[in-house]
């Protein structure tokens, strides 16, 4: 930023003040404007209406089969990784939302060179008949888009549109089997998404045995690339386990069966995490245009009541008070209510004192749980978690925490390894444009005894994982990837940091005296001897009298340690 | 990268092969899965049927309403430029396509603390009627999008998106003037977006006298900030006038009324920009589902008169070729080939020879009115442009060209100014995400004799100045700020900056060679006198005599400078 900021400072007459009109040498060929333009000719009558005729609808599904990189379908080996991710984060919040501990099973198998199938399965409840086809190939439908709760998936687009990425590069559909009870039967659907209107083909619908009470198989064929490394579908596996502990989640990569090799991630816990309420929105995060169309939208008598009724934290006596100090009669309609009226409420509300969101609508992972995953995931000497409360943010409840495992067999001279989660979602790409990064740059980790080039992540042996939980995270780009620079959360991030920041500087410094005792202590042993014959020779003792000196001395020494 | 990859590298366990068990004390705590799972409860028979009444559709506009920031609206600042850019893209691409020299006018009048209306206003060939509501208040309704055609918008989205925010953050509709031509009413409309089901709201609608023969003018009023810097309006007017120097920009900055001060950034040449052509898919750029797609959309009768028709450059002979190739019978209805026949085809296409697409398509600035509008935008001692030819990436054509401006005023000892442009529109955000900066710190300036930091932009006084112009500009995300880094446009741009550096090399040596000859001038010249005496003493010559070997010395120093 501080080099941008320059760049500006420098930007050849970058203000206003600045904006000087063009050298006459060039203003003058100017002149001749008029002239030319006549030659350019006046419009032709028929522009205004041929270019209205050329105005048409974009569908959804085409502006993002067009735009796929903006889905994190950049490229083959993103494309596969992306598509993975989708169906996990549907498995795992379909599993708790009923209340299931996720089983969760991930096949990857290779087809041809650049040719792969990914098959997602859970345990989940289910998805009932008639709503298969829209959950999987219509973009923008889902169950969590209009609500403010804690979920890993909030827009309705991901597992559309990894089908959609499958059908453009292979031209095969999505298959699901899905079941949603013992008694019920097992139904399996081909899909394609109509890309051109944005809504479900069934290529088949049939019903077939299978072997789980309840649950859904989804699996896609794709162009794609398997490769290791920082953005592997191998890492994006290790790190998703890391953080819900409650899943257990079956891996076979590609090429598997052959080796047999299945990885099975076991869960670190039974428990579910706690189960989270949706929540109104809260009257500090919403804007003037939103509180307008939701006064168009209530079903409430009056406004008083609606503020009450729809908001969150909104008491009887609030309400009234915000209508009063809004010169707005209590009792008026809230669809009548005129947009200076509304700007009035919006207003007061900014002012009155409303107490912040409840906070039972984020569930963290807890400072136990980080750490026994860690200790799960790599051997370290140190570790340590944070779970910061619950604040706000635009209204929004979030809530930061942090853990760290130092030492052990990690490079001591590379940075820090660094684990970025959303609402226990790992955060693989664009690690440079996420507040989190932006958050561990700017902590000062000098003064928690690890060496930090200027402007990037601390060098050491340490591997650094943060977590955001919200009921709406602010991802930068549908592909959600990196979370946005708000202020709120960077300072939050940054406060839980400095805690694991100050424990593991703790940890530092005791290594460190523990380590120079022993050099004094060696540096002494070394000469009891000598100092020992030397009483020998001046008080002419025995041999067995100058070993009970040695002794003696090495005692002193033992206790002098022991203190 | 290199930093990433390095952490990559050193992340424990990160493939495969190393994907361990979870330590047995770990492990040991999942045996009790089984009882918890009973105790966490089998699925509750209601679930999948509740979760399924939850699924409903999102409104696009609610969609992007909530995620706002993937527009370009993250904060107040950014609203306004981005509100300005939309406009002005607009207006220049309605002048163009209408071949009128364009005349935009920009007003950003300040209503309050944090309140701006912004009026951007044009020549163009106005807007029929019927179509005002929905190109204004809309999302995904426009002309670009379904067309392969060099324009600054593509998305359909921008201007409708800023209206949106507009209301959103005062609740005030847009209103828009328009008029197709002298003998045509004037209309106004006001309207609003309907977020909830992205459709126009027709607040007013009725007919004005306007002062224009034909043009459009929209304003829309939001909660906005207003700044300096690099990414301040006056930086973008500054900087699009740069890259359009057909275009006349007024501009009023806020409160200018006060001061009187509007700032005409007169046109440097009143050509048009070569009238670019629409051109058809090719083939290279096909995927294999929009192939399919466009099979059963063609209305050509079969497979070979569709490849022919439908895309570039394939003649009757090349599409013969291919069935051929493809053992597809060439009389097949596109619609009735199989998914397998329509694999091969694509497959055949990518071996088959194809003429790469034509390149009227494409127009460039120029390197003349690069160098033009570069003197015209910063004083300095030696400027350069080069524009590259035509290429393509995934059949989309495309083309590179950059310009410098170096010495004059500039800091010597600051990273040099990079201007990016995507279809003549300045990219003023994300710098570090484009491929236009990641190829910048990729050319290796030492050679061209500027300093450069390990991966950062050259230091030196120099704006550089890059601009790729393409019937599809891969952006990285809606707010349209920077370009995707697909390797085509890197090398394209490299081979640009190349070219740049060889020059202004050229230009820096020279400047080095004549200092250095001036020094050893001046130096000569100081003695010619003593020599003079000495000669003088030695031979006895009179000062008339010894004046005059001086002269003849200075005469020799001078002559010999001259070859």
């Amino acid at each position: 930023m501080a080099q941008r900021g320059s760049r500006a400072r420098r930007a050849p007459a970058p203000r206003t003040g600045a904006l000087r009109k063009r050298p006459a040498a060039v203003r003058s060929t100017a002149k001749k404007a008029p002239r030319a333009a006549k030659k350019a000719g006046a419009p032709r009558k028929a522009d205004a209406v041929e270019l209205g005729a050329k105005q048409r609808d974009i569908s959804v599904s085409e502006f993002f089969a067009k735009n796929r990189h903006l889905l994190g379908f950049d490229n083959p080996s993103k494309a596969l990784l992306t598509t993975v991710k989708e169906g996990v984060d549907n498995a795992l919040d379909a599993c708790e939302e009923a209340g299931i501990i996720p089983e969760i099973r991930v096949e990857i198998t290779q087809l041809g060179e650049t040719r792969f199938k990914i098959a997602i399965e859970d345990n989940g409840p289910g998805i009932v008949k008639k709503q298969v086809p829209k959950i999987f190939a219509r973009l923008l439908y889902g169950s969590k888009f209009h609500r403010l709760r804690q979920s890993r998936g909030q827009q309705g687009i991901g597992i559309s549109a990894a089908g959609m990425n499958g059908l453009l590069t292979t031209g095969k559909p999505v298959h699901i089997i899905t079941r949603t009870g013992k008694k019920k039967d097992a139904h399996h659907f081909g899909l394609e998404i109509d890309t051109r209107v944005n809504e479900p083909r069934v290529k088949l619908d049939e019903t077939v045995d299978w072997h789980r009470d309840h649950g859904t198989r989804v699996e896609i064929e794709l162009e794609g690339n398997y490769r290791g490394g920082q953005h592997s579908v191998d890492a994006y596996i290790r790190q998703i386990s890391l953080a819900n502990p409650h899943a257990e989640i079956t891996y076979v990569p590609p090429k598997a069966e052959a080796h047999g090799a299945e990885h099975v991630f076991p869960r670190v816990t039974t428990e579910l995490p706690p189960e989270t309420a949706e929540i109104k929105p809260h009257p500090y995060g919403v804007e003037l245009g939103e509180l307008m169309q939701m006064f168009r939208d209530t079903k409430a008598r009056n406004v008083r009541t609606c503020l009450q009724g729809d908001f969150s934290r909104v008491s009887a006596r609030t309400a009234k008070q915000i209508c009063v100090a809004a010169r707005v009669p209590e009792t008026r309609r809230p669809s009548e209510a005129t947009r200076d009226e509304a700007e009035r409420i919006h207003k007061v509300i900014q002012k009155t004192k409303i107490m912040s969101p409840p906070m039972d609508c984020i569930a963290p992972i807890g400072e136990d749980l980080i750490v026994r995953a860690l200790k799960a995931e790599v051997q370290a000497d140190f570790y340590a978690a944070v779970t910061r409360r619950p604040t706000v943010y635009r209204g929004n409840p979030f809530l930061v925490e942090a853990g760290l495992a130092y030492g052990g067999d990690m490079a001591m001279e590379e940075p820090i390894t660094l684990y970025r989660y959303a609402n226990r979602v790992p955060l693989q790409y664009q690690q440079g444009a996420c507040a989190i990064t932006r958050a561990a740059i700017g902590t000062k980790w000098k003064t928690y005894k690890l060496q930090q080039p200027r402007g990037a992540l601390p060098v050491g042996p340490m591997l650094l994982m943060v977590h955001i939980a919200s009921v709406w995270v602010p991802f930068t780009s549908e592909s959600k990837e990196a979370i946005a620079n708000y202020p709120e959360i960077l300072k939050e991030v940054r406060f839980a940091l400095q805690e694991c920041g100050r424990r593991v500087a703790t940890y530092i410094r005791k290594q460190a005296r523990v380590a120079d005792e022993a050099k004094k202590r060696a540096y002494i042993e070394k000469y009891i001897p000598q100092v020992a014959v030397g009483l020998q020779e001046i008080l002419g003792l025995a041999d067995r009298e100058r070993d009970k000196i040695v002794k003696n001395l090495t005692d002193v020494l033992e206790r002098s340690r022991k203190m």
